[in-house]
């Protein structure tokens, strides 16, 4: 192998994630899509890699797998330290992983495919009563996460500073995913400003899911 | 303020987590309780401190206000160094923090208790409806969970070697919490015996929420 393999699928948020903190490192990988709705990830080639049938999932070229987006970005900025993606104070570095794990922790993982499928499965909820579950879960986080954004002197143009970095990573992810279900972005007017900004950025940019291979 | 002050709910998984850490590290803290199916932490002075209404929160004695467990457990192991909750490479730590977001991603958040009750608020789902949702979600993870823990070399007498560290913490509050949804664990050995090693180490046992003030 001569570079690493990053196995994504085009609309994923954390997959998003993986490409802008790449394409920031300058990391040229191949990319393999899963087609998370045809259950791809879940085939037994890609539970060899990652077990756990999810993606993004990152193959080193020594064969060690990598998982879990927030996991995989530290491991980048741990061994490719330009640009950095956390700040340089320990309480810096605190304020970003809290402002990204707002995302990744409390509005993702209750959003993600397959939860959405299983409100419809179990419950048999509609696409209003899923759209609505979606949205809720985004303004729930949003709402202060706008504020803590607005209010602090350490947010820049972007959420930390002048340069993007991990909390701005997880932003736009959520921001690019929150427009398949129609969210008012209206209330977050730090939020949309620090998303502009990002989409400003070629890293941004080429990650979105519309300039993936698997984009239909 | 002489020690910092820790925000937290007794028998919330991800101030087990945060409890844990401050044993480990020898942290000394006011422990301030919010009640968590009283909806104590979103009254407006809990709100001043942490806008998002979570626990839990570390207020530090210049103020500083950290939130969201993992980030204030990589806090904590930045600034005090010893015990570290991180092995001491780059792959290492990336598995570490992947085991870790595999609990604080994938099962808390959509188990928690506000995402419970809007099962029972949104779809009319009953006791069993909930039990099954959070056992299911559990069993999502906890099946890769335990084919990786059982299969790699690096796994010891705990997640990552020998002593405890940020993954055991994420995975000791996991199964303290399944308990009360009487999650099956026979399909999880090494879990079940990891757990079992935090089980004889006090960190671990004064952090649990019997143990706690604020204990019904």
């Amino acid at each position: 192998m001569t570079r690493p393999i990053l196995h994504s699928y085009f609309r994923s948020s954390t997959s998003y994630r993986l490409r802008v903190a790449l394409n920031l490192k300058g990391v040229d990988t191949d990319y393999v899509a899963h087609h998370l709705r045809h259950g791809e990830q879940r085939g037994a080639d890609y539970l060899s890699v990652n077990p756990q049938g999810l993606v993004p999932a990152l193959e080193l070229e020594d064969g060690t797998v990598l998982w879990q987006s927030l996991a995989i970005m530290e491991y980048l900025d741990e061994t490719i330290p330009e640009p950095p993606l956390l700040p340089d104070t320990a309480k810096a570095r605190a304020r970003v992983r809290a402002l990204s794990q707002m995302i990744a922790c409390e509005i993702h993982p209750v959003n993600n495919l397959r939860i959405l499928n299983a409100l419809r499965s179990r419950f048999g909820t509609d696409d209003d009563g899923v759209a609505d579950w979606f949205r809720h879960w985004v303004a729930e986080t949003f709402q202060p996460l706008e504020l803590m954004l607005a209010q602090s002197p350490d947010t820049g143009t972007y959420c930390h500073g002048e340069k993007p970095g991990l909390a701005d990573i997880c932003l736009a992810g959520q921001v690019v995913n929150n427009a398949r279900f129609s969210v008012d972005m209206t209330p977050y007017p730090t939020i949309c400003r620090i998303f502009d900004a990002c989409m400003t950025t070629t890293a941004f940019i080429q990650a979105l899911p519309a300039n993936q291979p698997d984009a239909e």
